[in-house]
């Protein structure tokens, strides 16, 4: 029954695609699946490759983003599985906004912020990692705080990369938390500040991966560091995201969202 | 006409639920849209809320990925205009793959590579930025190569953010482009490497903005090196990406699947 072969096929990246399909079959756990991705599936004849190379599957599964429906054409005519996007989404929508479909091509899709405004927010981030650049500070939509291997920096450039925003990233380090107060560069930023934790045990086991058996990685020291940060997140009245089980994109989409 | 709302709305982080409603709204362009997102909509009360929030908005359309039918019903109920990913697909994949619908909750919406996969290819992405740790380059899947500022470094971080690849970057300075060979360390990892162009207007812009009125920054300038990069890229093999229209999630999908 898991002999399903599923082919994800895009006029574009396919990014968008992929992430449907594997929401969707997660929704029958019965089947295991990995998906095999045709981006750039963007002309006729591609599309008849495409098409040729999936009805070779003896029971194939498609997800697709085409706009086009001729692209979609050569799969329907093979008789094949074809799920598209466009095709079980759109007619529904034109029908609310009383418009007929208008394909664009994969002009579109993907996400909403520019690429200069992006690549400008990855440059960003990384020239504000690891408390750099503090006298930059003013530029940030937000500036993630926490200890070493809390998840600061992929925070950040997730950040950057998906929503364009400017993220710097501070760390506390085992001098600062003796302080009992955030340190000073921070303190005119109140407002942006997001503070991040993990379980210690979590913590533990990241840093272990980089400095087996020091001090640094020992669940003691975690324990404490972290136990430290988050009473000064709260004295100073900062969000705090726990991120133990979350996805570089929930973190992402958290941050984004949190007051 | 242009007068509707439009909200994304998931019991996850909404990155493609979003990504579906931008591609989709594409196809009507005579709308304009500028989608507002509700995330993490993961119980019955803050579908509720949602919902209300939502009912208030004269000509509201909403794109939703609720795994859980339950949340979709204050939807529904309310005689909210929803399109919602599961309620129109995944009855139609049940139905190819003789199976019914388990609803998993957010559980796998998102991407493939875990999260730690991804986070150790971040830092690898840092860590071999620009021609560091040249050393481990052993450990690299992909290596990307080109003059300064043309983009390399967002497209080794995104390559290991979206798909836990191990993508190092490495600049040919000015010096390197007199070689006429592509340097040493380079020459051992010859399946590995990218070449990564633009148009020499393109890059003269990106330049100036960073070092207004420079030698660096000069037409002139950026069109000996990109000329010699391209040169060197066609005399050693690599397969050379042209990215000047391109969006970091179509650059990293490329790279992905370039031969």
């Amino acid at each position: 029954m898991n002999d399903y072969k599923i082919f994800c096929v895009s006029d574009h990246t396919g990014v968008t695609v992929e992430a449907v399909a594997r929401s969707v079959l997660a929704q029958f756990p019965r089947f295991e699946f990995s998906p095999s991705t045709l981006p750039f599936v963007d002309s006729i004849e591609r599309a008849h490759e495409a098409a040729a190379r999936i009805a070779a599957s003896p029971r194939a599964l498609v997800f697709s983003s085409l706009t086009d429906p001729a692209l979609r054409e050569p799969f329907h005519r093979a008789g094949i599985a074809l799920f598209d996007l466009f095709e079980m989404i759109a007619p529904a929508v034109g029908a609310t906004l009383d418009a007929s479909v208008t394909p664009s091509g994969g002009r579109t899709h993907g996400m909403s912020a520019g690429y200069e405004a992006r690549m400008e927010a990855v440059n960003f981030a990384l020239l504000l990692d690891d408390g750099l650049s503090p006298e930059r500070l003013d530029g940030a939509d937000l500036i993630l705080i926490g200890v070493s291997r809390v998840g600061k920096t992929p925070s950040a450039l997730y950040l950057a990369l998906q929503y364009g925003l400017h993220a710097a990233n501070y760390p506390l380090t085992p001098e600062d938390l003796e302080q009992h107060t955030l340190p000073a560069v921070l303190l005119d930023h109140q407002p942006k500040l997001r503070g991040l934790t993990l379980l210690p045990e979590r913590l533990a086991a990241i840093r272990q991966a980089r400095y087996p058996d020091s001090r640094y990685a020992s669940l003691a020291q975690c324990r404490t560091e972290l136990a430290a940060a988050e009473a000064l997140f709260r004295r100073h009245g900062v969000p705090i995201l726990d991120t133990t089980r979350m996805s570089v994109e929930e973190i992402a989409a958290r941050l984004r969202h949190a007051a």
